[in-house]
């Protein structure tokens, strides 16, 4: 089983990661770029787990380690 | 106009950011993750383009600036 974890910053929470981005991308002649904002996918393969237990902890896991709640919100879906 | 750009490691590159996650993970009692690799998703909010130029535009973006093509792979879709 796999679960896929996304990963991004909060609305309104500066992105300097994105800023750069979006500033170099202007430089390069993309003036259609406005702005850009950068998130994470943790792709975790899960053995021997049962899918509900593994519900909760992937849960779990993106709480204690995978994201930083006080800045990022994170949501995740698990595949067969 | 948004464009999604999920940008990840080629399949055998080794994830060192994967691994340690994976390793952090295991030591901290979840043990039924086996292996873990990370990537990203950037989000470019895009204005005053056609769809169709911005897709040739994003396409060279990526190949330029977003992605490391030797070691990475992307894909991105359009959203209005």
């Amino acid at each position: 089983m796999k679960a896929i974890v996304h990963v991004g910053l909060k609305p309104g929470v500066l992105d300097p990661q994105g800023k750069a981005v979006a500033d170099t991308l202007g430089r390069m002649g993309y003036d259609e770029v406005h702005s850009a904002r950068i998130g994470k996918v943790i792709e975790l393969d899960l053995e021997g787990v049962a899918k509900d237990k593994a519900d909760a902890r992937v849960k779990e896991m993106c709480e204690k380690l995978l994201a930083n709640t006080v800045i990022e919100s994170y949501r995740y879906e698990l595949v067969d």
